[in-house]
This record gives structure tokens, C-alpha cells and sequence, in this order.
């Protein structure tokens, strides 16, 4: 089920800047018993993104309507919603007066669910962009590139380094550890997304009383770590149990934070 | 006037891996006389990017096709050809046996021709990817970011650097400097776009006997410049003769340069 500008259809104008440029920002989301969860970091976070790119954010209620008529046959689904700047012609500068183009479209919950994981560590590098970090924007052909790396089904999910070694993410997740009782999230500061579960994470580490800190570190690190975990909208939370030849047997931590975030 | 896969149409999927993820390819070219400019060139290039993408390219024969049908109206135009993953479902992995979609438009040719032209110093700086550097892909949020940096009309185009400062490009155009007799064009091992316009420059000074280098440079290196020019399919050589407080009154090599390659 696909809503463009609040139509029913399963296209969009073959000039969309979203298209041409990827100019534009993303969310997926789960729906569960009609209910879009976490709303309104999900959308404070599309505005925040929206604003970095200087693109004006739908209203809160015209997406509100529109996920509820795309989940309309489904009370539990994934609904993703995109923001382009709108279709244009050819040339980066966009023409005054573009109308933003919304796209929400839902799809079925994903069949298997998953508590422990395999990861593979990803050749490809991220790269810096300070003025694009932490923004989930439609330029994603590095996570598409990373992503292609690994066609072995039991493999979940990719880590990303960046250029320089640090950990950063997963493909499609936020990653963090836990050690010594404290919970360590990377510095997202020149690439990644910086994630609604990873925001709530962190906010569970302080509901909780568990230290938490923001910063870079390297594979060495992520080794030596008591548990390594990953977030996202959609499977909510997997723990890394393998990584080659690595493997991280301990799993208190991660259940109790599962049972926080949900 | 819009082909998508060969049909006359001004709509692709609104699940399109070219606007999920920017996951594809562009080219850009001058018509003229029903004939496209250094085609077999812009062909090579088209190819070139989709292998690095590990993306299947549409046959020759097939985007010529599509090239004259789509310009049928128009003996002398702008056309664009896109190529993208093609429509497939949410998630970074593409599905095996996609089809990648081939959109191929065109456009009236600019109104205004100019040969020398005030530059704008991009604030915005691109950053390093190596494994994509060179590429005409379709993550272009850096090139829009830039752009919409200046909205004075007359400056017609936005110098781009990196995050260490070295010149790299124009927004939406190679850029080479003359100095002392020599061509000297970026180094684009870590960023920027490797256009086709700057490959004939390259070899238009192979055959005139200019000696040409290819290494990285700062800004000082372009003011001392006797000349600095960009190049791209859509408006051939524009001189810059001013950038800022900065101005380069002479134009001999542009002028011979710009014969050359027409």
C-alpha cells in the first residue's frame, strides 16, 4: 500500500529530486495494533532531518491520516515514510515554490524474529560528512554497497567502519556495547544515523541507572566488549553473539534492555 | 519528454531503488543536429560507473533507441539517461533478478550561452569515498547542499572543495587550471565526479602538444592560475574570471581550449 501526497498509487514523477538527487529524508516504523510506535520521536526526528536539509516537513497530521490509511488492512505492519523536495527540473538549485513530495507506504511485519545474531564485518568504509551525519537522507549507495558485500542468509547484519577505523553502525541499525556496566554508543558526529532506538537506548541507560557515553572507538574495543547489540525500528533489538571468528556468549544485558525498550 | 524502460511516461515506482537509495547512474548530454555529442565516450562512461556499481548497463543499441525516440521533437536539446537498480522491495540488499530501470529524457537546450562567469567558494566540502569517487551516481545531497549555498543569478556557478581544502570540482562541472603553460586537472582518487568534458580536455592537450598533470591543489594554487576553467556536456568551457575579490583577465588558453573541443 502506497500513499503519494496522499493518493493511492504505486508511482511517483519520473523528475522527483528524490530521484535524481536522493534529496530527501527517510523513517520506517512499526505499526502495532493501528498504532504507530514511538510517533513522535519518529517524527521529531523527520522534522530535525527535514530542517537539516532545508525541506519543509509535512504537518504531523496529514502523516498521522496518511499512515493510518496505508495500514488501514493491516493492524500490524512496517510503514515507511519518504520526504523529497518535490519534482523539478533538471539542476541542483531547487526552483522556488517546489511542493514536497510524501510517499507512506506500509508493508508486512517481517516473518522471522531473531534475539542473537551473526554479523559480518564490512569492507567497505563510510565515509565523513559532518553537514549530512547523523540525517537519515536518501543517499544511501554506501549501505547499499556494504550490503552487497555478504549474500549468506544467516548473516544478519554488516558492521560499518568508517575510513579510519572506527565502528560506526550496521547497515541497517544503530550499534552499541556494553562493558564494564556502561553502555558506549559511537560518535556519529561525521557519518552514520543517529537513530530513534539508539536515542531511546540511551535514554533507558539513564531511566536505569546505567552509565552511558557517546564515543570513537575501534574494532579492538567492540571485541573485548562484555555484549555488543543492534537497534533499529524494525527488529528492535538483535545481540551480536558471532563476528568471524569472535563471539560474545553473555546476553544479560541485551534481554534487559530488550525488555526496556518495549 | 520522459521514456521510462522504453515507454512514454512521466512516472517511475514509487519503489524504485534510484529514489529508496539513490542506487544508480546518471549521464547528461548535448543533442545537436539529432546527433548525440560524443556518445561512444558518454556510453563508456555510463558503463563504466554501472560496473562499479555492480549494476547491469542497458545495451547500446537500446539507449540509442531510446535516445532518438525520446528527441524525435527536438533537433537540438539537452538529454539525460538515468540507469537505476531498478524497483524492488524495502532493504538495502538488492533482490536477485532485478531489472534495472532505464529512464531517458529530454530537454530544451539552455537559453543563455556564457563564456566567462563569476564563481561562488562553496562552504559546503565534500568528503572522502574512494570506492565511489568518480562516479556519476545518483547520491547527489553534496552537490545540492553546495548549490543552494548562493541564489544571485549572475554567479552561475559554486567552487567545490574537500574536507582537506584541496580543489576538487564545480557543482555541476569539471574544473582545470592553465598555468605556466601546463593543464592541471584535480586529483579525483577520493572525490568528485570523473566527467567525460574533462577527459577530452585531458586529451585535447595530449594532441596539441600542452603538457597536462593530474594532482591535488589548494586554493592558493588556483589563484595564482593564468586561467581556471570548468567544463561539462551541457554549456562546453566556461572561463572563471572572477571568485570573489579574485579576477582572471586573460583567456587565450580557454579560448584555444574551447575551439579544440568542439
Amino acid at each position: 500500500m502506497v500513499l503519494v501526497n496522499g493518493v493511492f498509487t504505486d508511482s511517483i514523477k519520473a523528475n522527483d529530486r528524490g530521484l535524481m538527487y536522493g534529496d530527501g529524508v527517510f523513517r520506517t516504523l512499526r505499526i502495532e495494533n493501528c498504532i504507530p510506535l514511538n510517533w513522535a520521536l519518529h517524527y521529531q526526528k523527520l522534522a530535525s532531518d527535514c530542517a537539516a536539509l532545508e525541506l519543509a516537513c509535512p504537518p504531523i497530521s496529514v502523516l498521522e491520516r496518511e499512515l493510518e490509511t496505508a495500514s488501514e488492512s493491516m493492524r500490524n505492519c512496517i510503514a515507511k515514510i519518504t520526504v523529497t523536495r518535490g519534482a523539478g527540473a533538471r539542476g541542483y538549485l531547487p526552483e522556488a515554490g517546489l511542493e514536497p513530495t510524501r510517499i507512506v507506504s506500509t508493508s508486512p511485519l517481517p516473518e522471522h524474529q531473531f534475539q542473537k545474531i551473526r554479523a559480518h564485518l564490512c569492507n567497505f568504509r563510510l565515509s565523513h560528512q559532518p553537514r549530512l551525519a547523523g540525517i537519515k537522507h536518501l543517499n544511501r549507495l554506501e549501505n547499499v554497497m556494504a550490503r552487497m558485500e555478504w549474500k549468506d542468509p544467516e548473516t544478519r547484519e554488516g558492521i560499518l567502519l568508517d575510513l579510519e577505523g572506527n565502528v560506526i553502525e550496521g547497515t541497517m541499525s544503530s550499534l552499541l556495547l556494553y562493558h564494564d556496566g556502561c553502555v558506549i554508543a559511537p560518535d556519529l558526529s561525521r557519518c552514520g544515523v543517529d537513530g530513534v532506538q539508539r536515542a531511546r537506548v540511551l535514554a533507558c541507560c539513564e531511566k536505569n541507572g546505567i552509565p552511558a557515553k557517546i564515543e570513537s572507538f575501534g574494532i579492538d574495543r567492540l571485541i573485548e566488549a562484555d555484549e555488543v547489540f543492534l537497534v533499529n525500528s524494525v527488529f528492535g533489538l538483535w545481540q551480536i553473539v558471532e563476528l568471524g571468528s569472535v563471539t560474545w556468549p553473555n546476553g544479560e544485558f541485551c534481554g534487559a534492555m530488550r525488555g526496556w525498550l518495549q
